[in-house]
């Protein structure tokens, strides 16, 4: 086991763009021992240089040359950090100097664009498909699937909504949801009010095994969650998405934020 | 206005990360106009050539360089891209160098690591989160308020689903939400299912013309939108809020994001 090597996320904004370099870039060093602590809105100097002592204070107690990751739009902010002599991952600092290089203009050190609602429109979007999402959760609001820009179909419990309301946030796409349940299967065919939209109907599936678990989560020993009831469902919802020509992902060992990549995905090349 | 340079958001899992730094960096160069295009699961040498075939394509096109933001763990495919001669800005090709040598052994290159389900219980937590999150919307499941990480009060549309969401679609916390109602205005003190939960609280306000016009959107020229209702619930909750000892944030200029970093960040100096 390696000794603890401190980690700090530093950002003059929310800190959101640092953090996901950092886990992403951390996570390809399984067995390394680190201990990570977030900075967010560090935006003026005197909190940079607060920040520099913290990083030299943990570097003391732990012996290990502290990791940064940073976004920091301000280039003394960023000076005061370097100077810590720790190792200094900052996303701004060094791709914008590419850019700046390429684009031939200076950039405009707005903070934390990104993540602030000063892109108005597309700021309201996102917000409005969360709302719309919400709406149409559980097979709720049918009468707007007109709106919709997707909608997931699948048997209770199989990630449907996680996925929906992830789409809105993160793509800003109203992805509406709608449960199969065994009623479903006694009719012929989709439910009546999918048949008007096949085009935007994906199917979410995963494995009686890991559905029996999920349900027995909610409601421990009941017929619902039996391993038997999972598999008869999952078999009817897969045969009757099949027939209806519908796309179908197994969500068994997917991320959500996976399955949103790939549904956005399937969608932007149909559009094509 | 400058004419459009394509840009390409290339990576061979979700490419959620890529995306994101895009994002935050080429919004640094108000006025210049962009065309954006995501490749994400470009997971084969295959697969990079035709990304890289669709950057050469687009360079003859437009006559300016593409700029490429990707994430890349194939040293092969991340080389099939550096060859195209556009603005490669690689997270892995460039920071990983960095921690490689710093920490003195090879990265193990496991695609998409951070927005994948492989850290199986931080990723349920994220999703118990979720599920929590929407159970205890908009004041209900009160007596699972033992169990939040927090608890948001303010008055209808004032922002607390949206933020309740992300932050425990993000961050894996357990965030209920409560709205503040003209009957609560009527009886003194907080209202009886969030007394023993002062420490867990916070609220969200904001300006009454903005609260207006969101209330509009769902229930035009009604008295629920009306300006005068707004600025009245509103005064009537700041100051219940206030007398409580509830540390209060105005989310009207604030994106989600913004609200969920700093509501984080409040409950993290707490437990200092």
């Amino acid at each position: 086991m390696s000794p603890t090597r401190p980690v700090f996320i530093i950002s003059d904004h929310t800190g959101i763009t640092a953090e996901i370099i950092g886990k992403s870039l951390l996570s390809q060093f399984p067995g390394e021992a680190f201990a990570t602590e977030s900075l967010p809105f560090v935006d003026t100097l005197d909190k940079a240089k607060d920040a520099a002592n913290r990083i030299r204070d943990a570097w003391k107690v732990s012996s290990l040359k502290p990791l940064i990751f940073s976004t920091m739009t301000d280039v003394e902010a960023r000076a005061v950090l370097d100077a810590t002599g720790a190792v200094v991952m900052d996303v701004y600092g060094h791709f914008l100097g590419m850019m700046i290089g390429e684009l031939g203009r200076p950039a405009v050190p707005v903070k934390g664009q990104s993540h602030s609602a000063s892109d108005v429109d597309a700021y309201h979007d996102r917000i409005d498909a969360v709302n719309f999402s919400l709406a149409a959760d559980d097979g709720l609001s049918t009468q707007k699937y007109d709106l919709a820009d997707l909608i997931l179909v699948g048997v209770s419990r199989c990630g449907k909504t996680p996925t929906s309301l992830y789409m809105a946030m993160q793509y800003g796409l109203k992805v509406a949801n709608y449960p199969l349940t065994p009623e479903n299967f006694e009719q012929p065919g989709l439910p009546e009010s999918l048949r008007p939209y096949i085009g935007k109907l994906r199917g979410l599936t995963l494995k009686p095994e890991r559905l029996a678990q999920i349900r027995s989560e909610r409601r421990p020993n009941s017929r619902y969650a039996a391993l038997e009831t999972c598999r008869q469902e999952l078999a009817d919802g897969e045969k009757m998405m099949s027939e209806a020509g519908i796309k179908v992902l197994d969500s068994s060992a997917r991320s959500v934020e996976e399955i949103a990549a790939l549904l956005r995905q399937s969608l932007l090349k149909q559009d094509k």
